[in-house]
């Protein structure tokens, strides 16, 4: 059985990847998530194990120490970090592992996890953008304006990626990180030992 | 709009290679098959333009010292090579070019062509191949026996490839390739004007 993979998915506030996301798993039984490990404290309604794993901050750095964090990183004082184990057993038994990461962590995934393979949701247009903030209509025009703001900030992020999705149209975007996936899985190195049991076993034709 | 793809396929003797891209191209609007140029002479049948452009080895060696050929290649006295002219107008048109190329060539042009997508085309084991090349009927077994060695040395330059796919199901082979096809397109690199362009209309929001 061939080791699964390691995908990053980032997108500026307001790209879309959640429903995207929701739509891969949908039709990914060999599918994953990895539950990121925090020290901040737990908002109502957030679950232990599902939304993140909560541990202070002494497990954090004792976990750091063990190089038991794949990558980790600060924000406003507490720790956010993906936990190897869950990530190298999955992945180890086929399945593709999906790492919904801040575009900040994201860009920055690539030099730590070489191996992975990482997407950026990028929406068709800022117009676009703005029409689906504007849309939620839960929250007011200040909020909209900082989350737009954040996005242009944030896509010229891009260029640490791999791959560019535009989520236009939600069915072409997850077709397209399917093929991503599909293809990533077809690449010479993922495919070594595959090559040389078809010449292995040419010695018994 | 974006540039197509130069996309080189090769596979072993009997790998299957004709019958995946016969219905790539059915499946694909945007493709064209890039047509080689040889020195040797036409075969009964042949159509110059179609199986091949047939030039003078004079008329060969001016292309090559005109910088016109992508890729060539000697064989049994005779030059074989790729015109780079309609790869060229063709990917810069959106087009899909496909090489259609020996293992041998095919695990150079990387070298010569790194932004090509190279896809090495594989029985699913040497019994399927065995058999395949037995089921065709056309061929004396001593016939055959020569194809399967070939194949046996062929099989290592996988490694100078970027994807293997593996024709075990012929639909399962053309979607391989159709989602790498998809893949390449996504990848930054091909959509760094798509990126700027949101970017630089984010000061219309």
């Amino acid at each position: 059985m061939n080791k699964g993979l390691l995908v990053v998915i980032s997108a500026p506030s307001g790209g879309g990847k959640g429903t995207i996301l929701k739509e891969l798993f949908a039709r990914n039984e060999n599918m994953r998530f990895s539950v990121s490990a925090t020290t901040r404290a737990p908002r109502p309604g957030e679950v232990d194990g599902v939304d993140y794993y909560f541990v202070t901050r002494e497990q954090f750095e004792d976990m750091i120490r063990e190089g038991k964090m794949l990558e980790y990183t600060q924000y406003l004082g507490n720790y956010y970090g993906t936990p190897r184990g869950p990530v190298e057993d999955w992945t180890a038994q086929g399945y593709d592992v999906v790492l919904e990461i801040e575009v900040q962590g994201g860009s920055q995934i690539k030099a730590k996890v070489p191996e992975c393979v990482s997407v950026f949701i990028l929406p068709p247009s800022m117009q676009v953008l703005s029409k689906r903030l504007h849309g939620r209509g839960t929250e007011d025009e200040e909020t909209v304006q900082k989350r737009l703001k954040k996005a242009i900030q944030e896509i010229p992020h891009a260029k640490d990626y791999d791959y560019i999705v535009f989520n236009d149209r939600l069915e072409d975007a997850v077709e397209d990180v399917q093929a991503i996936l599909r293809a990533e899985k077809l690449k010479y190195e993922k495919n070594i030992e595959s090559v040389e049991r078809v010449l292995n076993d040419a010695e018994t034709v």
